[in-house]
C-alpha cells in the first residue's frame, strides 16, 4: 500500500512527452517513503484509490507541478540597496553614490557587520516570498564576505536556512565575486588568498556544495577563474561561472571546459561557447531580473541554446543590486515577455532545469516514479497562466518529501 | 477625545514639505468620525496620548503612508488571456491567434458569456491581490461589453466589488473602447450607439462616475472621442482618456481641452500636450505595466511633465491583453526601473496623484488633517524599499475610514 495517493489533479508533470508540459490530464500520483512511487492517469490506476493507498488526497482538479529550483541566488546578504537604487533615480553621480555607502562595497560591509542572527533573519524573510510561491530547493551563494571568517558566516546561515525551514539548500562558496578593499590593485594575490585561505576552510568544514566565480572585466580574468577551478576540482568541488553577463570573455567556454554545473546570466556568450555548453551538458541559468533591473538591451542568445541544445534554467538572484526580486513566478514572466521564452520553457526552467543546473535531475524536478515526492498545487486553469500573470500567487499548496508543508 | 491615536509610526504623509515623502519621523495621526484629525511628531502632541484618544495604536516603528489608489484598471473581465500570451510566444501567426480566440475580441465574448456572480469572482480575486497591498480605493473601467446590457453588467459588478469589500469603488464608463463585430467597419455608426443607448443607460442607473474612451489609430478618431465627451458633459460626467499610447493623436491635448481628470498611457504625447494638461490640471496616468507587457521603446515625456507640473499618477491596469498585473508595488517599481521615476514621485503616483487623477484629491491621497482616515503600516526601513524590491508585499495593516480592515 502507498502512503497517499493524490487524484483529481492535472499534472504538468515536466516529463519528455508528446503533450506539452508533460501533461496527464485527470492524472494520480503516489507517493512512498517521500517518493514518488506512481504517475499516471487517473483511470490507469490499477485499483480503487482507497485499496491502493493508506491515505488518498484530492486535489480538487487543481494543476499539480514539480516542486519549484531556484538555482541562483545571493538571498544571504546584510543591509539592501534601497537608498542606492534611490540615489540613482535622483540622478545622483557615481562619486555620491559611493559617498553614500553604494555599490557591492556596502553589501560587502554590511554583511561582515551582521552576525549570523541578524543575516538568518533578514535572509529567512526574502526565502518566506519563494517558500510562499511552491520553491522546495534553492541554491545560495556566498560571496559578500571575501574574508574567511564572513564566506564560512554566509554559508552556515545558508545550511541553517535549510534546517529552519522546509527547503533543500545547496551551498555555493563564492569568494571571487568581487575585489575587497585589502587587496586593492591585487587581483592575483586576492585569487591566491581565496584559494588558500577561503577555500580550504569552507571546504573542510562542509560548508560549501559547489564553487563560482564571477568572470568579467569589472570582476576577475579567465586565467584567475581557471584558477579558482583548478582549486576546487583537487577538491571534488564541482564549479558553476558567472559568465559573459556584461562582455564576452569566452565565460561560457571556460565554464564548460571544467564541466561545469552551470553558466549563469550568459548575454554576450557567443555561438561557439553555446556548443561548447552542449557538449559539456552545462546549463545556462538565465536570470531576467538582473536583465530587468540592469535595464540590458543584449539578449542572451537563446536560438543558439536551442540549436545546441543547452538547458535553460532560470532563477531569481535575489541580488541586492541588480535583481532584488523574491518571485520565481515574476520571473517567469520577465523570462517570456523579456527573453521571449515560452511558458513551457520557463516553467522547465525553474523545475526540471533548475535541478539540472544543480546537478540534482536524476532526483527531482520532474514527477516521475522514484524521484522525491516535491511538488505544488496551483489554482490556475493552464500552466501558461503562471508566466502570464503577475504580482499574484496561486500556489494552493505544497508538498515536500511527501510532507505537506503549506 | 479622538477615536484613535495611532502613535510610533514614521509617516509618509505625500504632503508637500521640504522632507521627502512628506516625512514625519516619530510622528503621531489621530482619527476622528472615520478622518484624520490630528497628523504631527509625537513630540508636539498637546498632552499625554491616553488623555488624547479612547484608543492608542502603538505602530511598533513601522511606517505609516497613505491608502493606495489605483486610478485606472479592467480588473471586471471575463476570461483571461494566457493562451494567446502562450500562443505568441510559440510563434503562432496573427491568424493562428485570432482563430483561436484571441485579442479583444475573445475577452469581450468571454465578458459577455459570464454572469455577474462569475465576474464578481473572478474580478474580486484579482481585487484581493491588491487589497493585500493597501489598497484603498480604485477606479474600474467597463468597456468589454459594447454592449448596453454588458457595458451595465460590468459597471453593476464594480459597484458591487466595493459593497463586497472594504474599497471605495469609482466607476468609468468605456464603452468607446473597441469596435464590436457588430458594427464592422463602422465606427461612426457605432460612437451613435455609445452615445444614444450606452450611455445615457449608464448614467440613468447611476452605474458611472466618469467616461473614458481609447483614442488610437485602432480603437477612435479625436473627432469621435469628441463627441462621447460632449455627450458626457451634457449628463454632467467628467472624463478621461486613453491617449497617445501607440502614436500621437494629440490625445493629451484633446482631454485637456475637456477639462479631464486624466489622460492615460501617453507614450507618444508631444509638449504642447503636456502643456495643455498642466493648464487644464489634467492628471498623467502613466501604465508601466503595459509598456513592459507591450515591450514598448518609446517612454513618456516625463521631463516634460515635470516642467509643466503634470501631476504623475501610477496605475496597474490590470488589463488582460496588454498589463496582467495586479501588484501596485510592482508597478512602482516598474515606474523606477522602466520610466526612471524617483520612488518619491512613484510613491505619489499611487497615492495622492492617484487620487487626483479620480477627482478625489481634496478627500484622499495624503496624510492630512480632513482627509479620510485611510493609510497603510508598511514593515520598512525607507519608503524608497517599496519601489525597490519585487515579489514581496511588506503591508503590515491597512486602515480605511479609521477601520482597520487588515
Ligand atoms: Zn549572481
Ligand atoms: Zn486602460
Amino acid at each position: 500500500m502507498w502512503d497517499q495517493l493524490w487524484i483529481n489533479a492535472d499534472l504538468a508533470t515536466m516529463e519528455p512527452m508528446r503533450a506539452a508540459y508533460g501533461a496527464i490530464p485527470d492524472g494520480a500520483l503516489a507517493v512512498e517513503d517521500g517518493r514518488i512511487a506512481w504517475v499516471g492517469p487517473r483511470a490507469k490506476l490499477p485499483d480503487a484509490p482507497e485499496a491502493l493507498a493508506r491515505q488518498v488526497r484530492d486535489a480538487g482538479g487543481r494543476w499539480m507541478t514539480p516542486g519549484l529550483v531556484d538555482c541562483h541566488t545571493h538571498i544571504v546578504h546584510g543591509g539592501d540597496r534601497a537608498r542606492e537604487f534611490e540615489l540613482r533615480l535622483e540622478g545622483a553621480s557615481y562619486e555620491e553614490i559611493a559617498k553614500a555607502g553604494g555599490g557591492i562595497v556596502s553589501t560587502v560591509e554590511a554583511t561582515r557587520a551582521a552576525d549570523e542572527e541578524e543575516l538568518l533573519d533578514s535572509a529567512g524573510r526574502r526565502l518566506d516570498d519563494l517558500l510562499a510561491e511552491g520553491l522546495t530547493t534553492i541554491e545560495i551563494k556566498s560571496g559578500y564576505g571575501l574574508d574567511p571568517e564572513t564566506e564560512a558566516k554566509m554559508l552556515r546561515v545558508a545550511r541553517r536556512l535549510g534546517e529552519s525551514r522546509p527547503v533543500d539548500v545547496r551551498t555555493t562558496f563564492l569568494g571571487a565575486h568581487a575585489l575587497p578593499a585589502a587587496f586593492k590593485d591585487d587581483k592575483d594575490g586576492y585569487i591566491d588568498h581565496v584559494i588558500t585561505a577561503q577555500l580550504p576552510r569552507v571546504a573542510e568544514e562542509g560548508l560549501a556544495d559547489a564553487v563560482d566565480a564571477f568572470c568579467e572585466g569589472i570582476a576577475f580574468s579567465p586565467d584567475q577563474v581557471r584558477r579558482v577551478f583548478e582549486a576546487s576540482a583537487k577538491l571534488g568541488l564541482p564549479v558553476k561561472l558567472h559568465a559573459d553577463q556584461l562582455s564576452d570573455l569566452d565565460g561560457a567556454a571556460l565554464a564548460a571546459s571544467f564541466g561545469a554545473l552551470s553558466a549563469d546570466h550568459l548575454e554576450y556568450t557567443n555561438e561557439a561557447g553555446v556548443a561548447a555548453m552542449g557538449r559539456a551538458g552545462t546549463v545556462a541559468v538565465l536570470l531576467p531580473g538582473a536583465f530587468y533591473t540592469l535595464r540590458e538591451t543584449q539578449l542572451p542568445p537563446m536560438d543558439a541554446f536551442r540549436r545546441h541544445k543547452v538547458a535553460m534554467a532560470l532563477a531569481s538572484d535575489v541580488n541586492p543590486g541588480s535583481s532584488p526580486v523574491t518571485s520565481l513566478l515574476l520571473v517567469l514572466n520577465m523570462a517570456c515577455t523579456l527573453f521571449r521564452m515560452t511558458p513551457e520553457e520557463a516553467l522547465a526552467g525553474i523545475t526540471i532545469n533548475g535541478a539540472r543546473a544543480l546537478g540534482l535531475a536524476d532526483d527531482r524536478g520532474s514527477l516521475r516514479v522514484g524521484k522525491r515526492a516535491d511538488f505544488v498545487l496551483w489554482d490556475i486553469e493552464t500552466p501558461a497562466a503562471l508566466a502570464y500573470r503577475m504580482g499574484w500567487n496561486p500556489c494552493a499548496g505544497v508538498v515536500r518529501g511527501g510532507q505537506v508543508v503549506r
